[in-house]
C-alpha cells in the first residue's frame, strides 16, 4: 500500500480509510474528493465522495455541521470538489436475511466541517457514473471528466502497472534504462517515414526508433539496455496497427540470437500478465462492470504459458495459403493474414525468420 | 543480483563468475567479452576480458587450446570481442609478505576453445584503459569506444539507477506513470520557445512540458501522476543550465500546496541518494579512480538531511544584495546569484515564493 503522506488539504486518502478503518474509528480526519452524489433533504445528508484511491460515504447532520453548511452540501452539484473534516465511524451493518453472512465492516466519515474547493458547472457534458454511451467527440472534448469514469481511470492505472512490471522485469535481467535523443540528424531505420523539423537553422527529424543509439550503448559495453519512450512515424495510415506517435518498449543486448531476444520478450510479457493477475484484479473488475453495462463480454487476464509458439515464416505462408488466400513465399504478411494465423494461435506467438530480402 | 539467463553465445556473465566462482570451480562455461589486454608470448597467454558485468582473466595453454588458437589470441587486437569456452578455476593466491592477510579468492577461466567474434581495427582512436585525456571531438566521434571507458560506463549505470530509484519512490507515494504527447498543437507553458514542425499538413510544436496533460490527468481523478520523458525547449542559450532536449522528472498531484510538493521532491531526492550510497558505491569508486588519475577531487554521495532549507525569495534577494550585487525585489535571480546563495547553502535547497508578477 502506498505511503500517501498527509498534505495541507487532507490527512488521509479515502482508500486509506476504507482499508485501515478499524484503526481509525473515533479519530478526526480531513479528506478531499469529487462528489458523486448526495442524498437526504431534511436534517441529514449522505455524500458519496471519490478520490483517486477509492470512495467513501460522508454523513452530515445539521446539528453537528450547522444548518448553513448542510444546505450548501445539499445544493452542491455533482463532481464538485469538497473537503470534509470529521470523525471516522463504522457504518451500520446492513439488515441480513436469515442465514446470510454479514459483509466485512465498512466505514464512513461523520462530518463536522466542510469546505467547497470548486463547484462544478451544471449540466455536466457527460455522466461519470451513468451507463449510457457517450460519443467519442464528447469524451475527448471533456477528457478530464471522461477520465473520472471508473473504467477509463482503471485502464490508465493498468497501463501504469504494465510500465512498472515491464521495467521491473527488464532490470531483473540486467537491463539498464537509457534515454536517447528524439531530435535526430538522419533516419535510423529504413522504410519508415520521418517527421521533418528545423533544429534552429539545421534540418532534422523526429526519431522513429532508438535503434542506432541502443546499438551504440551495447557496443559501448553497457551489455543490456532498454528505453521506454516515444517514437514518431510519419505514416499516412489509418489502421489500429499504426500510430504516428507511440510509446515503445525497446531493448538491445549483447551476445544474443533472435531466439534469446524472443526469450526476453516472452518472459517480460509473462511477468507483466502474472503481476496484473496477482495484484490488479480490482481494476479488471472495474473495466468488466462497465463492459457488463454495455452488454460486452468480460475481459480476463490469462497468464500465457512459456514458451510462446514460434511460427516460422514458411509455416505461416503455408497456413495462409491453406486458408485459400493468394500469397507467395517472399510476400509480406499483412494484418488480414495475421488474423488467419491468430485463429489457430489465439495467444501470444512469434513470426520469426522472414526472408532477408524483405528487410535487408 | 540480476538473473542473466544463458544465451546462445554464453552460459555465464563475467560478473557471475566473479561473484559465484566458488560454486562454479571445475564447471565448463562459455563467456564473451572485449579483450582489454593479453600477456604472454610463449606457450601460455593471459587475457583480460571485460563484459558489461565485470572483468575476468582467461588463461590459455598451447597444449589445451592448440598452438593455432593460442597464436590467434596472442596476435589479437585490443577491444576485439572474443568468446571463450573453458573451466572455472580458482586463481593462485598472490605471494604474501609476512603478516599480510590473504585477499578473497579470485577466479579465472582456463580456456579450451576460443572464437573471434570481431577483430578491432588498429590503432584505436582512443584508449579504453589509458589515463591520458582525450579531446571531446575524439570522444564523440568514437562514442561507442568512449562509453567502454570504465568511468563513462559507470556514469550511465548511475544514471539508470537514478531513474529506477526515483520512479520507485514516486510509485511508493501513490504516483502513477503516464506518457503525454510530444507533438502538440499549442504551447503548454508561457515564456518558453517552441520547436515548430508540421504534423502532416497541420502546424504543430514539440512539447516543452507535460504540464497541461498532467493537470488533465489529476482533474480526471488520477490523483497523483508522473512522467519521466523528453521535453524540448528552443532556447538559444549556451549555458550548462540550458538544454534544448532533456529528460524531466515531472509530477502532478491533487490536493497539495507548494510545501507538499517540495516534500515529494526532497523525499525523492533523499531516497535516490540513499539508495545510490547503499547499492552503487562500486560505480562511484570507478568514477573516482578516473578522477584520481586526472588529479581531480573524488566525488562522494552525501545523503542530504530532510527537510531541505527553504530560502524565501525575499531572503534570497537580501543575501544577494549583502554580497554587493545590484538587485531589486521583483528582479529575476540568475545563475551567478544562485552561486552566492549556494556559498551559504551548499546542499540541496528550495527558492520558493517568487513574486506573482514574474510568472503570472
Amino acid at each position: 500500500m502506498a505511503d500517501w503522506h498527509p498534505t495541507a488539504y487532507r490527512t488521509h486518502t479515502l482508500g486509506e480509510i476504507q482499508e485501515r478503518g478499524a484503526d481509525l474509528v473515533g479519530k478526526e480526519v480531513t479528506v478531499c474528493g469529487f462528489m458523486e452524489a448526495n442524498r437526504g433533504k431534511g436534517a441529514i445528508c449522505f455524500v458519496d465522495l471519490r478520490d483517486g484511491t477509492g470512495k467513501l460515504q460522508v454523513f452530515l447532520k445539521g446539528d453537528a455541521i450547522g444548518e448553513e453548511s448542510l444546505d450548501v452540501v445539499q445544493r452542491m452539484t455533482r463532481e464538485s470538489t469538497l473537503q470534509f473534516t470529521g470523525i471516522v465511524a463504522q457504518k451500520r451493518p446492513p439488515k441480513l436475511k436469515e442465514g446470510e453472512s454479514p459483509p466485512p465492516p465498512a466505514y464512513e466519515v461523520v462530518a463536522n466541517g466542510v469546505e467547497v474547493l470548486t463547484r462544478a458547472n451544471v449540466p455536466l457534458p457527460l455522466g461519470i457514473t451513468d451507463t449510457v454511451s457517450i460519443g467519442l467527440d464528447t469524451r475527448l472534448d471533456n477528457r478530464f471528466l471522461d477520465l473520472r469514469r471508473a473504467h477509463v481511470n482503471a485502464m490508465f492505472t493498468l497501463r501504469a502497472r504494465v510500465l512498472q512490471y515491464g521495467r521491473e522485469h527488464l532490470i531483473s535481467e540486467g537491463f539498464k534504462e537509457i534515454n536517447t535523443p528524439k531530435i535526430i540528424a538522419s533516419a535510423s531505420e529504413g522504410g519508415t517515414n520521418l517527421f521533418p523539423m528545423m533544429y534552429f537553422d539545421t534540418p532534422a527529424f523526429l526519431s522513429q526508433s532508438p535503434q542506432l543509439y541502443k546499438q551504440l550503448a551495447v557496443l559501448g559495453g553497457m551489455e543490456r539496455v532498454f528505453e521506454i519512450g516515444p517514437a514518431f512515424r510519419a505514416e499516412n495510415h489509418d489502421t489500429y496497427r499504426h500510430l504516428n506517435e507511440f510509446i515503445s518498449f525497446d531493448i538491445e543486448a549483447a551476445w544474443m540470437t533472435d531466439e534469446d531476444v524472443m526469450g526476453v520478450q516472452e518472459r517480460m510479457i509473462h511477468h507483466i500478465w502474472k503481476c496484473v493477475a496477482e495484484n490488479d484484479q480490482e481494476h479488471i473488475d472495474t473495466v468488466n462492470e462497465y463492459r457488463a453495462s454495455q452488454e460486452l463480454e468480460p475481459i480476463s487476464v490469462d497468464v500465457p504459458s512459456l514458451p510462446f509458439p514460434r511460427i516460422d515464416y514458411c509455416e505461416a505462408i503455408q497456413m495462409i495459403q491453406d486458408a485459400g488466400e493468394e500469397i507467395q513465399w517472399g510476400d509480406d504478411i499483412d494484418s488480414s493474414h495475421c488474423d488467419i494465423i491468430a485463429a489457430k494461435y489465439p495467444g501470444f506467438h512469434f513470426l520469426p525468420r522472414w526472408p532477408m530480402e524483405m528487410k535487408p
